[in-house]
């Protein structure tokens, strides 16, 4: 079936594994840190969702610390975020962009590993977000600012869109690769519209405000 | 055997979840995050501890990403938070309130549970200690506070006391239902107690100290 | 096999351990925590690292919450530290010195247990350098500052060498108590050597430097 197919469980992996791990390198390059702090960043955010999600699905040792492929694949993203940086203009919303990228991929990848491991459909969309948003948010904690899920954009709405999508055609045997891909573009741009138009979700009420 | 009670292991679960998804949801509210970053908050509170204990005795997925009506819990307890919290009064204290309770069913719960999974008496004490613990440390370290567990009133030591009681009572034949609830309201009520009377477990002396 | 050898596995668990749990109470100190506090950073930074690698490789319930030996050694740390640290003198000073020798035992043993749980070379390598790394990385999380591994001195390279060399002499049939030994020398000598030196790794192109 093609829960298990590998070619595109990897394809997912390595793109959100690479986009992930340049915004890491990114968010090293802003906070001044040196070429090796640059990289354990990279691989922080560029396999830290997959380990967590492998931890939760108990796949271990999880692809993180044994997939060759992924590991190099981080490495070489934070090596050339180090090398290349100068180039990339405003870094600020070059990460916002490669952040929505991989948060689509890892929300329907993770979901599309999760299914593979037997578990029940509510898990595997809980799981698909927390692959989405758990490199992010370990990046965002070990750089020392609030993570990027919990700050005003939509975030985490866009990848729950995406793992509920693959796990329903999946309960419903609509699962294929077009509907794989259509999930992740569907949450790559409802995240970029959510930046570019600076929609919020509402704030709390602010009682007794100075404002 | 009680310890392997689902009713009472569950009743104990959603009392700690939803009580700590609270706090999480104050905290937010507090640090004046939106809708999502209210519920995100909400459920690492809620379900962190327990997800941290599954994957420590191997019970994996953890209930955290499995469990519908503890996830459902963490949920409304963040919607509730965001739109009631107005009327909540006085945030702060309120926080103290809540997380002292879900310290007192988690710390018991927590080890139970372990206790279930066959673990040795020392392991079930520890990870009763981490569950009561650990939700409240990952929200306040995403909140970007110091985690109230090392902050200066006694915290650990009240969990430590409840997780040793039902050990000890299990391990002498002596666990009943009664013995539980009795552990959570001692462990609550000293809790309480360092909150009200401002106890704080010695400071280290202070070497060419300024005051 | 040498890898079985449980005896060198507890003698390197214990020595990090120990040594990673003062660094965590030298640093609650700093920090003017109470007594718990310190005694949950000097557990934290002692068994922080240990757990994340049993985790990892699938040893659960992890050393961390299961072996009393190494939970007493963390909280024996902790409370000396608690109570001798005047006599410390400069606690920045020791606190790296402690972290080099935890840095080299925890690079190494993290390895060789990985080995003995049948995980590929790579990921030996990987969990080795993890295991070095997450405790003191979950310490400074807590304690609210940068972590060690991201700043400026050489500290994650030298711990991939020792995890590196252990890995491939077990590969190619060397391995040995003495490279064991000598191989915790190395990483301690490096680490030494750069904090000493101010060696650091080279840090990205500043655009439009105002220095």
């Amino acid at each position: 079936m093609l829960i298990h197919d590998a070619n595109l469980q990897l394809a997912l992996d390595m793109v959100g594994v690479f986009v992930f791990a340049l915004s890491g390198g990114l968010v090293a390059v802003r906070k001044r840190l040196d070429v090796v702090g640059v990289i354990v960043l990279a691989w922080v955010a560029g396999l830290g969702g997959g380990t967590i999600r492998d931890v939760l699905i108990g796949a271990v040792p999880p692809v993180g610390v044994s997939d060759w492929r992924q590991m190099a694949a981080a490495a070489a993203a934070g090596l050339l975020t180090f090398v290349f940086h100068p180039g990339f203009g405003r870094i600020s919303r070059f990460v916002r962009v490669l952040d929505a990228l991989g948060l689509a991929v890892f929300a329907v990848g993770g979901s599309l590993k999760a299914l593979g491991y037997g578990v029940t459909p509510i898990t595997a969309v809980v799981v698909g977000v927390v692959t989405a948003v758990g490199g992010g948010m370990m990046r965002d904690v070990l750089a020392g600012q609030v993570p990027e899920v919990l700050r005003h954009e939509l975030y985490a709405v866009p990848a729950l869109l995406g793992s509920t999508i693959v796990v329903v055609a999946s309960k419903t045997e609509h699962l294929n690769v077009v509907v794989v891909w259509l999930a992740v573009a569907l949450v790559f741009a409802v995240r970029m519209g959510a930046v570019m138009l600076d929609l919020n979700a509402p704030k709390p009420l602010r009682t007794g405000d100075r404002s």
